[in-house]
Parts: structure tokens; C-alpha cells; sequence
């Protein structure tokens, strides 16, 4: 392998002519304001490099990306017992369908669409105040990126609110199999905060190392999960980190992966690296379109296919 | 890692009180007459290690494990346009299911559920008999197994093409919008005769090898595909090699591996090595009970999961 | 024909046996409280006789039933462009199906399942208060009745709004997509107390004869809506009156009808009637069981099916 | 009611403008080749009164409208246990949906949807050959036109045939569940033949006349079926007898009516007449565009509506 800072600068480089393409998400006024021509990267890996190139430092909403996070966190407040509530498949559906909801009676195929989500935030609110929880979703979040100045944007939290009928929709309807345990308002309340969080690249890639750890922050220590657990969590985002277009980034890319709609793509090299990327045009299937391909650029250049 | 010898027996010796588990299929009366206390296990290394327990010399059907073998056979000979007539995502459904077929106007969601498999088998006919279409996938087997004594069971062969009504339902439907090229009949014949592959765990581990060894057989050397193809392959499994339970083997195996109703599995571990197991009993979607537990013990065991 | 008190005198008799058959609506405790031996039949015939049989008099919930009554009270308002809002096709799944709405982009396919009875009252709100809105209905059901005693069961709307999570869920779709123009919250207030109305058979078959009237209440000679409008909203009761076994209905009845999960059920016999059934005990489809028993026999002894 | 003759010469004059809109069906040669500027109207009253006005003598392919013909004829050999291989359901679906089939197990949901017509020919079938059975279709519209020289036309058979792929599939899905008793290529050869029938608009009202008299030839005082069997075909006539544009047609028609893809529609005017349409252009539906304006004018005009 060549120098990680040549590759990671020559895949900047060479997606120049791309930059721009896509389409920027704009069904809230805070997302579609953003600059379509930003595109950061960044890789840090488990011995400590820090790589990165272009709008790696502007942070960006993360949105469902958080929903890695939140499942973590989730897993380590109930246990496997989530699962009785969430299932592990992919879905073969877009992110917010409902048709899978109804014929599975209100158990979301897996934790990364919008209704699996909102079960796994709903575990943990567990009673708790909608604040306290987004608090402890915050704090989890600036540990992991050891950066204490990540924040909740809460403009486009409440804007998520104002425009969140279909997650409203899809909320209700666990609701009413009995699959949501906290009021709905509370549920959507915290889900909403969740997408809002704010990262940069750097801090994003940071924030998963703990991932590529096997459970544990290869940098600090700090043990966030069991190993077998931290595997698990990266077989979902292999299978369903991207709604029904997670066969085509397995193929392209070969990392498990977790997409949001801010444009930001957050991936994971087993034992060695995380990486993030961001750049807002977004792709048919609602992923970032330059930041899939540079994945699939740097994965070709540092052979970090899982396969 | 201990000795890779002492784990296998030691899987096999562990697993001996679920053997008999599940249900053998019995839609055709060849496979129903199978012992359901079958149970073989079979490890080829990239350094040529052969490594066994229990019944792995014993041949059996390997029924949808050759999808595996014709998708590489057909992505040889047609390139990447196959893509153009199947896709490449999860399908979240049942492995004989015709939903989404008609959803997705008679473009299979992958290779791996019966509706794609049978286009890849078109791809393979391309205007030849369907007895020169099936010679030649035997001698792509027997090639790749390293073994001349690999056959194609005429009786399995026979019966599902008398039962194959289902399948039959599939190649008419994907016919009608104009995505089989050759007589529905044809496309059947060599798709039932594929199906009625029969390996033994041996030579199945040492035909899959040339996936781990990423498209090069890597005891003779012998180049295959591409190593790029060969990740796609194994994407492609990992994602959509056990219809709407890739998650779950995902999930709790962490390797790309494809599973047959005759009770086998192939599993493949990039770099490093391919398994295969068999044991006649199915869970409820229909991959072997006692092979999918013998994969996530021997991964646990040897850490060999992907992720 | 005999005379038509023998025949609802004969049809309550002979049914004696079932009484009690089916299952009670039990989802909210207004309904899981009423006795299943109820049973009440009145019919009230273009001429002005009034026959009646059993609990004809005790009120009831007519919940669905209402859909009748605001769709003829919105196409009056709004005129045939409703119909670019919601559809005239029968729907082939259960009355609280989100699957279709999904396919049809938040287009309901009839105003008779929730989704389009939802869409209709939001036509009906039109910018008003809910609570001008529901008096309006209710106001209308008085008038057509021609009993100013017909009233609103504020318990039972009520406790529609909190358990209300699956039409809460629907709403939030349609808004979702753009087919609800007031807030959510409104649109489900009125829903809860349209639902809620409360008559007796004698007042629900004189409520509907309007409609066997061809848009003319018969014994006052008040216009309610054009003779096509009338028939038109007949054939919608007949392909789409039951949900998911409106086939059955027509099949056995003969009928244009509406059911309602409290148990009553409206039938007009074009040109000569209006009948109204009341028994609680539901069958598998959500109609009364004895209810359409009692109709289909009624029919076949005055050979009133419109085929 | 103005005299008869003059609201068929009406309204074939009136629709004058619409002649050759929609699309002929194109999927074999022989339908493609039909004149889209066809247009025939036949009425035959229970009384004995033939009116007609333009093409009415010139015979067309029946195709999908022969359903109501065999099930009749089932119905009469096999009785209500025909009911339980087919369901009387709309299903919300276009004619040739294999989806609800799968989820139905095998079960169409009505008679007239083409996977419910193939059980239904399967019925008559019964161990019998397919020429006998053909046969027997032939001579029933023989005598209820009361004209034998009402024929197949084999080409339409042979095409049909030729590229029947969608009823191949449809056939041999239900196979696999088990509801064909008869082999998949009987059960299509009869059915091929049934929808080859040709009769013009004057034989086919005529055939269908004894639908209006409750089971009797209100001409001949034949009996071919009880009447509660007759209003039941009628009944299924309204809600399922257009596909997935039933509802419609009951809206602004008002009639039992089945429509065929070669441009024909029968029409049930119930006590008093038959009526024939034929045009051969089709709207999205697949229901002839010009045929269903008549219809709607018709019965304006006759006051026909059983609503």
C-alpha cells in the first residue's frame, strides 16, 4: 500500500470533476441551504493517524448515521432482548417504507431503517425525560469522537419536527402494535435531536474508531462494547447500512457502511481504520454520490475490502 | 488461534446433540431419503490445508451452492452488462418468491433467489444446448474441485424438473417481460441439472477456493476471474447468499457463504480459506440448522468473521 | 312478496340462534361493554312504512357507517374534484391498510377504508374549526334522521383519540404526502366524533333513505344531492362497503351497504328502502355477523337485491 | 324511457368523435391487426326486442368476457365447492397479478382475474381432454346465443398460445400450490381457446341474456342455472368484473358488466336486458375506451343503473 495521506489526497484529487453531482436533500430548509460542492474526507486508523482532505473539519448534520450510535448505546442498555422488538434483515425497501411495518406486524426488518430507529431510540428512552436522553446521545457521542464540542444543530431538529409527518406516520403505527413502549411525541422528539447531530469527517471517523476496535477505542482504551457485539453492529451496516441500496455499496465498496441524507457516509476497515466522508448531492438511493465513490476509490487504492 | 484441526473436531464434537435438528426437505423424493444425521464439515486453506470431520467425503446436492459457481461462469462469459438483467440487492423475501418480480418488471433483485438464478442460466445458454451448458458447469466444478468424480445426480435432476412448478412459474413470468433469451424449457433443464450438483464437503471447500484466494485457485495457481469480481462475488454473498436470512448468518457468522436446501453451506474466508458444511436438517429459511451453528462457532473459534 | 312486517319479524325470529355469534369490538371500553345479544332491525320504505324488529330503538355506535354521510356531505361541498384526492376502487386489503397508500403515493383508494374517509373529512374541515365541522355532521345525520335527538357519544370519541395510533399513523402518511390540508390533529378530531355517532336502526335507515330516494328524502321531498351523485355513492357502497369482504357482500346481499365495526350495518334497496341492522358480534371481516346474516335473509325473502 | 332504438342510434352517433381512442391490444398479431374504428352495440331486452347499431354483426374476440361463461358452467358441474379454490374478492389488482397469489397461497382472489379463470377452467377440465372441454365451452355459447355458428377462432388460439408466458406462469404457480388438478399445458390449452371464442355484439348480448333472467333464457325458458346462482355471477359481475378498474366501472355505469381485452364489453341489465359493446381501442385499464362511454350513456339515458 502506498502512503495513506498520497491515497487519501490523490482520491480527493481525482473526484474534482464529480463534486456537484447529486442532489441535496431539501425537505428541510437547514439541509437544503448547505453547499453542494463541499466534499471532506477523513481516515483515522487504530494506530492513531489522522488523515484527511478537503471540508474534512466543517461539520455537517449527521442524521441517520446517528442511528449506529443510538443502537450501540441501545444494545448496551437492554441486551439482546432489543431483538424481540427489531429484526436483523435487510429490508429491500427505502429507508421510511411502511408496507414490511404492516405485514410484520409493527417489528421493523432492522435498526438502520427509520422505523427500526425509532424502536431502538424508544429502548432507550425507557422512561427516561426526551432531554435527558438526547443528553446522554451527546455525551455518548463527544466521548467517542474525544471531542467535547459536538452538538445537536436545533434548528434542524426543529425543523425535522415541523416536516416529520412520514416519521410521525411510521411512529403511530409501532405505536399502535404496541412495539413503541414512550409516547410518540417523546420518541420523535429524541429521534429528532438524534439526526441532528453535528460532526465533522474528522470527528465522525473518530467518533467509529471504536468500532474498527472491535469494541474498544484503540486510542484511549476506553472499552465501549463487547467484541462480539461491535462485529455485530458492522454485519448490519454491511447488510442494511443503506436501505435498498446496500447490495450495491457491499458490491462497490465492500466495507460495512452507514449513510444519512446530510451526505455523510460513515465506514468501517475491521482492526484497522474509520472512515468519513461528506459531500451533500445525494444519489437515487439517498446516499451521498461523491462521498460512494471516493469510498470505492479508497478502498480500491488501500485494499480494504472486507472480501 | 489453536490448531485449525482441534477446532474443527471440536465443532463437530460439540454440535452432536443438534444433529438431527431441523426439517429435511422433502419436495423431491432424493433429498427426503437423506439421513437427517448427516453431518459433515470440511476446511481448505490458501496454504493447502485440508481439514475435516464427520461426513465430509460423502457427496450430496448441492442445490442453490452452484448459483455461486454459474453467477462466476456467466459474469466470465457476459461481463458486467449481466447486471443489466439482474440486480444486486437483498431481496427481503423468500428465495422462491415472485413479488418483487413483478414489482420490478422481470428484473430479479440478485443472482442468488431462483428468478436471478435463472437468468444467469440464460446468460450461460446463449443459444447452446442445454447438455452442452450443463457439460460445461460440470467441468467448471470438476475443475475447481480439483476432483474428476464430481457428477450431477439424474435422478435429483429428474425429479425437481417434474415438481418444478414454482420454478417453472419464475422462468414464464421472467419470460414475459422479455428477460429469458432462450425456450423456458431449456433454461429449466439446465437449471434443474445444476441444482442436482453433487459434491462432497471436501470438494466443495476445494471448489470454492478460488474465491478466498480473490479469484485465483491458490494450490494450482489456475486464474479464474479477476480479483475485483471475485470481492463482488463474495459481496454478493454476504448480502443475498440466504434469501431473507442473509442478515441473520450475517449477523452471526460474519462470512459471505451460500446456502442449499440439500443441507450444505459454503463459506469463504478472503485470504485465508474456504469451508463447507452439511447437515440435511433446515431451519425455517431454509439453510442447514446444524451447518449454520457450525459456521458461527468455528468463526467465533478462529475469529475468522470479517468484521 | 309477503308482507314486509312478517318478513323483519320472521328474519329477527329465525336468527334467534345466533345471537351472540361473533366477537365483540373490544379496542375501546365504550364498545367492549354494549351486549353481545343485541340485536335490532329496522327498515323504512320510500313510501313512508316504518318496520322494525328487536333493539330498533336503542342507539348505538355507527362508527364506519359515517363514512356514507360525510362523503355525500364533502362531494356536496367540494364537487367531483374530491376524486383527484381520493379513489373509487375497491381496495383488496383490511380497512386500516397503509400498504396500498404507500404504493399510491398518499392517494387513498376508496373514501370507505380509513385512509379515504380521513381525506373526505379533511375536505369537509376545509379551514373550519373542528368543532364547527363536527357540528355541521352531526346537524346533517339530525336532519336526515329527521330527529333532532341524534347525538355524538363524547366517551366513545374520546377514547378513539387515545388508542387512535393506527388513523393518528394513516393521517400523518396522507399529510406526509401532501393530501391533508389541515393539521393532523384536526383532521383526526373530527374523525374520533364522526365515528362516534350514535342512532338507533329506526333513525340510521331513516337517516340513509335519502339514498334509495336517488338524492330526495322521499317523505319530505328535501333535495340532498343530485340523483347520479346518489347512485354513484351507491356503487361505491357496493364495491367498497366492507373493506376487504365487499365481494362477499354483494355476493351474498345484493346490496349496496356499509358496515361499521360497532356493529350496524346500512343497506339501501334502491327506489324502496333503507334498512339498518344492529348486532355487536363481528365476523373475521369486522362486520356484524348476525347483521348481515339478517340481510342476507331479508333479501332473499323480498327479493330486493339489485342483480 | 324515450323508445329504445333511438337511445342506441343516439348514443352510437353521439360517440362518433371517440372512435379509434385508446390503444388496441397488440400482444398477438390477430387482435393487433382488428380495425380500431370498430364499433358495434347490441341490446337484447327480456321481452325479445333486438336493437342494435353499427358492427354489431360482426364477431370479435370475446377473450376475458368467456369467464363468465365457464364459471357458469363450473359452477353448474362442481357447485359452491368452487368456492373453495377461488376466492370472490375485487383484488385491488390488474388482471395478470401473480402478487397476491403468492400471498394468498395459491387462492386467486376471483374468478375473473386471469389466475382464478385458469382454476376455474380446471374445474370444467376435470380428467376430461382439452379438445372436449373446449368443446363443451363452444356448444354452451352455441345455444345461449342461440346461433351455432358462433366459433373459435384458432389462430387467436395459437397466438395466445405463442406468448402466453404471464398465464404459463400464473398456471403454474397455482400448480405448485396445488389447487390445478389437471396438467399446467391443459388447463392453458382450454383456456386459450375459451378466450379465442368470437361472437359479435348480437350473439354475445344474446348469450348473455339469460343472466338477466335469473338463470332462465327469458326467450327459450331454457334453465341453466338457479337464480340466487345468476344473481351471484351478476353480483361478482359488479365488483370484480373489470380488474383493477371495477369500482370505476360500477361508478359510472352502474351495471354487472365483464370486459375483454379485445374491445368487448357484456353488460347485465338485471330483469330486463343484455347489452354488447364492442370497440376495440382500450383504455390504461384494459377496458375498451368507446365501449365504456356507450355503456355510460346508455344507461343515462335508459335509466338502467341497478343503483
Amino acid at each position: 500500500m502506498r502512503n495513506l495521506s498520497d491515497i487519501v489526497a490523490s482520491v480527493h484529487a481525482d473526484l474534482a470533476e464529480h463534486i456537484g453531482g447529486g442532489k441535496v436533500a431539501d425537505y428541510i430548509p437547514a439541509l437544503s441551504r448547505v453547499d453542494p460542492r463541499r466534499f471532506g474526507l477523513a481516515v483515522v486508523t487504530c494506530t492513531g493517524e489522522h488523515v484527511q482532505a478537503g471540508d474534512a473539519n466543517v461539520p455537517f448534520s449527521i442524521q441517520s448515521i446517528s442511528k449506529v450510535f443510538t443502537l450501540t448505546l441501545a444494545l448496551e442498555r437492554v441486551g439482546a432482548r432489543l431483538w424481540h422488538r427489531v429484526g436483523r434483515e435487510p429490508s429491500g425497501s427505502p429507508f421510511n417504507s411502511i408496507v414490511q411495518l404492516e405485514q410484520e406486524h409493527g417489528v421493523p426488518r432492522n435498526p438502520f431503517i427509520n422505523a427500526g430507529a425509532l424502536v431502538v431510540t424508544d429502548a432507550l428512552l425507557a422512561g427516561r425525560t426526551p432531554k435527558a436522553t438526547a443528553a446522554e446521545i451527546l455525551a455518548f457521542l463527544r466521548e467517542r469522537a474525544d471531542d467535547p464540542s459536538v452538538s445537536i444543530d436545533d434548528e434542524v431538529a426543529g425543523s425535522e419536527a415541523q416536516t416529520g409527518f412520514r416519521n410521525a406516520s411510521l411512529a403511530n403505527f409501532i405505536r399502535a402494535f404496541g412495539n413503541l413502549k414512550n409516547p410518540v411525541a417523546e420518541v420523535l422528539d429524541v429521534y429528532f435531536h438524534q439526526c441532528a447531530l453535528s460532526l465533522s469527517c474528522a470527528q465522525l471517523a473518530r467518533a467509529g474508531l471504536f468500532l474498527a476496535g472491535d469494541g474498544v477505542d484503540p486510542l484511549t482504551g476506553a472499552v465501549v462494547c463487547r467484541p462480539a457485539r461491535a462485529r455485530r453492529v458492522k454485519a448490519l451496516m454491511m447488510t442494511c447500512g443503506h436501505y435498498d441500496a446496500s447490495g450495491e455499496f457491499a458490491f462497490k465498496v465492500g466495507l460495512p457502511g452507514k449513510s444519512g441524507v446530510g451526505g455523510g457516509i460513515l465506514a468501517i476497515v475491521p482492526k484497522q481504520a474509520a472512515i468519513a466522508v461528506w459531500s451533500p448531492g445525494l444519489n437515487a438511493a439517498g446516499t451521498s454520490h461523491v462521498g460512494a465513490l471516493a469510498l470505492e476509490r479508497l478502498v480500491e487504492r488501500t485494499g480494504w475490502s472486507v472480501f
